[in-house]
């Protein structure tokens, strides 16, 4: 079903899609937030964020995400729960369209995130937020002084491993059976930080607990079980940006979206933030880059009317 | 007097620096933030910031500077009330030297901000925040269905006001009495749209009103004085980047510090965030730079350690 001529579709309701909808329908341009999620994505896995500025106490992910919500509410962004499948370039509009049909729109912002690939393992669910972690940067801080297990080969696994030592007190590292994928500048100063051991040539088959995690089972190696307070399951991410295949829109060979310091995609029109262009992977550098998407869609909404 | 060598200097305390010293701070790096103004910087000025992701209802900007102040304190960052005079790169070691003395760091994250050229005319100081404006994104959506006159004759001035006929009423521009800078490519719109009326060889002489502003005295034109609801200052920017001349810094002809995506400057170990990069201009584009030059100064750190 067609409709009107939307000023900006946002692909996607995160922090970046978020900010960016706050920014274009305070403006008083018509504004199209979509999403087959829940409104907040990533995010709302944040047991609880602890480096958004202005929340000097931290606050969960969830809390955030609905005042993030309300904000771009409050000035008139429409939300609407659709996965979208597909974008294409038709010069001054671009058509999006969802499993449920199509919509079009003068400028779109591309905010579809990333995902983690998950080791699918039993524990890995339950424990989520309660010593499950997919981001050193984001909770690392709240295991100082204890002892964490690091998972993955590539090189985040690798350089994330590393500032954890400065706040943990023990680390392992598992970066699987076959190893580091490559020889990581950081693997130097990694094998001879005190903290670290390394538990080679296996890999975790079970996370363990009660109310938060306790230990990790291991196989293939030589130690069976070993004590930690959280596991960092840091395989590789995979942008979400399967749906711009078809439009023409610039990828590097990880998948991420390529921009510009403006969010720029190399279609004029179209931009991206946040996490799909994989910088940052903070919910403030989201928020900034959706902030700066949205600057740039009204900029060019003006210049081609 | 020399003491420690902290990890990160941050000079400037506005929203990229108090946001750097979060993350900085929160992953047990010694900080210190200096400024010789008030905690907040620029945003102080907002008497409510309508846009920054979190706040569905709006905040004052000193409001929101307390909260990332507090954020910052909370992590164990150092505030010092003192003047940056100067910056020089012994390498490996950063000096940063103030009225009173010097520090020095391991990494210096330059968040120094921009200075707008003021008017200078009675009123201006008294209707600051009550009708008196620097910035149109941020406060023109305040004006909506209103009147407001555009006092400016750079790039600036004239894509503001363009975009200020989205929401307010009427739009009066003053260039001034030499006119515009340059033949702008947004010049031929502005002067086409019905809301605005172009006040042509006059200059503002001062703004009046009781409670908040209510007209505006001019001197060397047609019309001696108009009704307005609010005036936008927009003469040039300045960049707050005087004290990064024998640093070796690199900054383009406008002054502004030159980063890449990662708010690296020119020199290894000194980063770049906030207006004094001249991008973006809202609190949470700074925020978010303030949190990647952390992000690349603790890279730094680790591997040079």
């Amino acid at each position: 079903m067609m409709e009107k001529t939307w000023d900006v579709i946002i692909v996607g309701a995160g922090p970046a899609g978020l900010t960016a909808g706050i920014y274009t329908a305070r403006q008083g341009h018509s504004t199209l937030i979509l999403d087959g999620g829940k409104v907040g994505g990533r995010a709302l896995e944040a047991h609880r964020i602890d480096n958004f500025p202005g929340f000097p106490k931290g606050v969960t992910g969830e809390e955030l995400m609905r005042l993030f919500n309300d904000h771009a509410e409050r000035f008139g962004a429409e939300f609407r729960r659709e996965t979208v499948i597909g974008l294409s370039d038709a010069g001054k509009t671009k058509m999006v369209s969802t499993r449920g049909g199509f919509h079009q729109a003068r400028t779109v912002i591309i905010a579809t995130g990333i995902q983690r690939r998950q080791l699918s393992i039993p524990g890995e669910e339950e424990f989520r937020g309660h010593g499950v972690s997919y981001c050193a940067t984001c909770d690392g801080p709240f295991f100082r002084g204890k002892t964490v297990a690091v998972v993955g080969s590539g090189h985040e696994a690798v350089a994330d491993a590393l500032a954890l030592t400065e706040v943990a007190d023990k680390v392992y590292t598992i970066p699987g059976p076959k190893g580091y994928s490559e020889a990581y500048p950081e693997l130097e100063k990694l094998r001879a930080s005190p903290k670290v051991e390394a538990l080679e040539g296996c890999e975790v088959e079970e996370i363990q607990g009660a109310d938060a995690v306790a230990n990790i089972k291991l196989k293939g190696g030589k130690i069976p079980t070993v004590s930690v307070d959280g596991v960092f399951l840091l395989l590789e991410h995979v942008a979400t940006t399967g749906i711009l295949t078809d439009a023409g829109v610039a990828v590097n060979e990880t998948g991420c979206v390529v921009v510009d310091r403006e969010q720029r995609t190399n279609l004029p029109g179209v931009y991206a933030a946040g996490d799909c262009s994989c910088q940052g992977y903070q919910v403030v550098t989201s928020a900034g880059e959706g902030a700066r998407a949205a600057l740039s869609a009204m900029k060019y909404i003006r210049e081609t009317r």
